[in-house]
């Protein structure tokens, strides 16, 4: 067993015929609107517990099942990627399609594949990539009110964009997150960030080897000021080099952000 | 009064120091997933009703509102046109304001504007724009579940191109259409139709001078058969010759489609 325990969770017994335990990694993709985020919380509907239910719908058993992001409630996905144990002869295709139609119509998983016994899908993640799209245009758009933020005021792209490039490589991003463990480093390294317009839409796009909890939420909610003006990127940069937690924001809404795709080392997941 | 009859549903007193009846027009955006279909009916929930209710709300009266174009239960608008007569001193952006502020949050207006006293939003309309939207893919993507088709099959996209580019030009479309009136004519003309990919999505234009019922939907089912290879171009374009009606399909689903732009003369609308 690995140092990522995804194994039943409940007692397990050794059988002269059992099958060999087989560890999955899928993609999954979710309307977070209905989701109290990722992670397992009691009396919350979960990710994690809606995965964990269509999969022990399948095998009958209830495990583990960990996935490589934690993503904040009302916030969507369409690149997460899960893993779980399971003791099974069902191959990785059928267990993609078993657990479709198993799972509920705001969640699915694609591209399930069989993955060495030590695959642990937070630990292994080499990159993160993350979208967060503004609805920029003075009147609501009713079909867009689920997945991007409105921002009435017109914007100062090329601002947002210098703000953009000010976060790239490896800095100490303290001021864009929320509370974190004492001693947990919060220097991360940005290799991508950058807006760009498609009509009314905003469209930030972001990687980095890693984020800080609430980072992109608090540097959209941080760009949107200075593309209004309220704020300058020099004031923003200071507030950076000042590292002092959760200082660069607001924090933009929830339902504007979407995590893309975790990437791993050659091609390893799709 | 012109033939459309737009002012209140309610019977209407002159005074000496009554304010001059206006006429606005509006550009109409919904989710149609919460309601059924555009037109006013008893104990169902529609655009029209939720229009006529923001207008009452904003003028203490009730006035009847016309729309451009009558679309089904589940199908969306971002650029449907509505027009109501109002006694008003408010300007046409304060209207437009207001009734924002008075709608739900799946209905909205935009381009909100005072226009002649004889404007028909669907007499005067010269051409409307429809787009419909498949999502191709394997698996289904919880993000696109409201506002695309999910067809699993891989699709040959030329063969639907084909089929789109035979429905150019003036002809009877009866065999696309659900029920008509006896002795309306069924004659349309397509002025654009074509398919183009976007990663995994499939979008459909369509603009013609008029649509008849379920006519874009009949289409898209159609030209899915002849993607997936269960009907051939040629098969479809006979049934079009053979004008029996509502022989083409299947009806696509409404949540789908979108009516994108209703286009009058000269710019006289946005």
């Amino acid at each position: 067993m690995s140092t990522l325990r995804l194994r039943k969770t409940t007692k397990e017994k050794s059988s002269p015929d059992a099958v060999d335990a087989k560890r999955f990694a899928a993609t999954v993709s979710y309307d977070g609107g209905g989701f109290s985020g990722s992670q397992l919380q009691p009396n919350a509907r979960t990710v994690q517990q809606e995965l964990e239910s269509a999969v022990e719908g399948l095998f009958g058993t209830r495990y583990r099942v960990a996935m490589a992001g934690r993503t904040d409630s009302g916030v969507h996905a369409v690149g997460q990627v899960a893993a779980f144990d399971a003791l099974t002869r069902l191959d990785q295709a059928t267990v993609g399609r078993a657990l479709n139609a198993l799972l509920p119509e705001d969640v699915s998983v694609r591209d399930v594949r069989e993955v060495p016994s030590d695959f642990d899908p937070r630990r292994w993640a080499r990159r993160r990539r993350y979208r967060y799209t503004v609805l920029n245009s003075r009147v609501r758009l009713p079909l867009w009110r689920r997945v991007a933020w409105h921002v009435e005021a017109s914007l100062d792209i090329a601002a947002m964009q210098r703000l953009a490039e000010a976060l790239l490589g490896r800095q100490d991003f303290l001021a864009c997150s929320g509370p974190l463990e004492p001693g947990r480093s919060s220097e991360r390294t940005v290799i991508e960030a950058g807006w760009r317009q498609e009509g009314c839409l905003l469209v930030f796009d972001i990687e980095a080897d890693a984020f800080l909890p609430h980072m992109v939420r608090r540097i959209v909610g941080a760009s949107v000021s200075v593309g209004r003006g309220s704020a300058t990127v020099e004031e923003i940069t200071g507030l950076l080099r000042r590292k002092a937690v959760g200082t660069i924001g607001p924090t933009a809404p929830a339902h504007g952000l979407c995590l893309e795709h975790v990437i791993y080392d050659e091609g390893y997941l799709p």
